[in-house]
């Protein structure tokens, strides 16, 4: 993973919300820009993939697709395909999301497919033994995200620090290269403090900032939690 | 349905066909267009989701999203949310493709959607029973098409023409107003002259067109059997 | 439909409830045949399928699978087969209930076998438009559950009659031989007597009766109800 | 997993084979049984759901479910609850088969549920870095089949021996104790003998037995394989 971002990393998921598609995916990818430039500090976002185009576009940090399928080019209809974000200025994907939870097969196949393309694979995961299990197959990073705190306000790395160090140690046990990321219920700056102390890289945040009702204040706050 | 898109309509569904991703499938999406243009025969594309804006931005004829999921915005990762569709210049989107099947209440959640919006619904059938129980949920349009003739390049319309007239028959006992597409196979224009004559309102093709050597000569065939 | 089985009915859905789970199923189904046999309506119950053979050993009642999937003997792991449930006993299987939705060519697929096989069909629906769906595949009965009243204890006939006359009227446009139940929220004789009343042949119960106290008095209450 | 069963195991999937449903699925544990007996090498039989109680109540070795669903008792509807299969005379199950794959979370859950149970695990794998996936999530068995090869004849120890190394390799590195079978394509003595030399202690087959001619003389043939 080393050279392809620099850590540690926010990454941005926008979802499906209203204030993050179409004209207000691409204001929102502007201001995590802007916070990136002005700090320093590495920002990502995942917007709709029908927004990857203008938003990859417009902003010059990574742009991540919330989801590809484990497919090649041919007769699909109705699925995402590598190449189609690719083309669209993605970086990379993330990767069964507790929204969008995946067959263990399917998994794998998709992590093949961005490391042929040099797409960047994070996948997620409920719980440190699936983040174990995910570690194994060798993504770029990978997000532990217990989905009961999903949407929450409540932040992990407060409310399950064990889930998290736990996590770290695991992962750790097959593979020391993949970048961990800790999610879920990520709000305030003190919440990144805590994950990044805990042993993580960087956060995956979502609804903490895309409906915050200013997103850029909140953060440059998590900027300031990382004491860069 | 009346007033929404002008009939005979010809739609090319782009799949995940490398031949009609990206760069490809704007130029596609124009060939489709100039036909449209010189011989007045209506024509309707269907790209990925990351090609719907760059290509509905090129092109005047109604573009078609593959497929949306049965959401409104909220925290969904990784699905197609109606509004993105549209705002990236989409009048409408395929349904339950054979290659992207979906639950009955799905469908049915989905064509409410289309409706709320104003966006075209394209529900694809694989046999005349199941047509018109799709007929039942009040789409704009069926594409009738037995899976096992999609990508064989032989036409439904000469292969199982009983399939095409019992699904005019049956869906016309529930509903007089969605127009009937023809699909699976359809390569020729003698194909599209059979899928007409059978009692259809167009065809839904997607090899046909895209994998042709000379999309634009194959589509002016398509044209010329409409009789128009 | 018409002598396969009597109406109206009463069909217990026994779920993965532990109190009709294993000896305890056999227990309740013994409950709803006593029942039956004392008062002449009919009961059908759906026991879990590792339930199915020492359910339909034991009573004489129709028995359900709660499920049955769309193939034929072959190479399949985990599936349940017709041939299987069959020759435990099953004389028909819930098909889509709303914890168990299914694709739309699936349905239409389960009760063609069905149909073959000589089993009864209970498709499940959401709303009334689903309902004309499903009844357009022609099964032998369809049970119309909102899925937001199901285990509620508001009995659908109650909260939303015009959801039970509705799909009576939509159903009888496509389909005058189906059964049609009531289900969701089902608990108490005055239920299934506004269920018949509406329109209804019957009624789909689970937790109304799994989880009473008496479900044997619940069944004599439901069956006074039915004015027999 | 020492003390739960002997090693090396067979174990022989049913399927949906119609030549192993209902009293042929009974017909053939016994002859599974009658091997097992005879030569003190272990076998073990996964019939069908519908099938489970009659198969445990006539042999004495270990019967196994196909699937389970990662629930707990409640309302769930045609799913296949832990609970069930065991009181129904189940010692374990298979999970997350070739033909029945489950998303990554899923299979940890169920692997906690059959945990907690007493319940043998044996997870299915498609390749070696799922292997090692499963492996972390620490079932009691992990069978590793190459999807390609299943039902082929063309055992995968002969003609993939370095997935079945590589799998037994990458295993290890995280998780010692689970046991490792080898599936696909196994057909013959020969294909059990080069399976053990190759590091695992078993297979598990389905076609090879199911739908042999006299499925006593493979399974005694499987038994000399064995060395034992």
């Amino acid at each position: 993973m080393a050279g392809k971002i620099r850590l540690p990393i926010v990454i941005v998921n926008f979802k499906t919300y209203a204030e993050a598609t179409g004209k207000r995916a691409v204001e929102l990818a502007k201001k995590a820009e802007r916070v990136n430039h002005e700090t320093g500090v590495s920002f990502g976002v995942a917007p709709q993939v029908a927004d990857l185009a203008s938003v990859a576009e417009t902003v010059e940090i990574p742009v991540f697709a919330q989801h590809i399928d484990p497919i090649r080019p041919g007769g699909y209809t109705g699925h995402v395909l590598a190449e189609s974000v690719e083309e669209a200025g993605a970086k990379g994907t993330l990767i069964n999301h507790s929204e969008m939870q995946l067959k263990l097969s399917d998994i794998d196949e998709i992590i093949n497919i961005t490391r042929e393309k040099g797409l960047l694979s994070v996948v997620c995961a409920n719980n440190p033994t699936i983040s174990m299990a995910a570690a194994a197959l060798k993504p770029d990073l990978i997000a532990i995200e217990p989905p009961e705190l999903i949407g929450s306000g409540i932040p992990v790395s407060k409310a399950k620090p064990e889930v998290v160090t736990g996590t770290v140690r695991l992962v750790r046990q097959v593979n020391t290269e993949v970048a961990i990321l800790c999610g879920a219920g990520i709000s305030r700056g003190e919440d990144v403090q805590a994950a990044l102390r805990l042993g993580t890289q960087g956060v995956l945040v979502a609804s903490g900032i895309v409906k915050a009702k200013d997103p850029y204040a909140i953060m440059l706050e998590f900027v300031e939690a990382t004491g860069k």
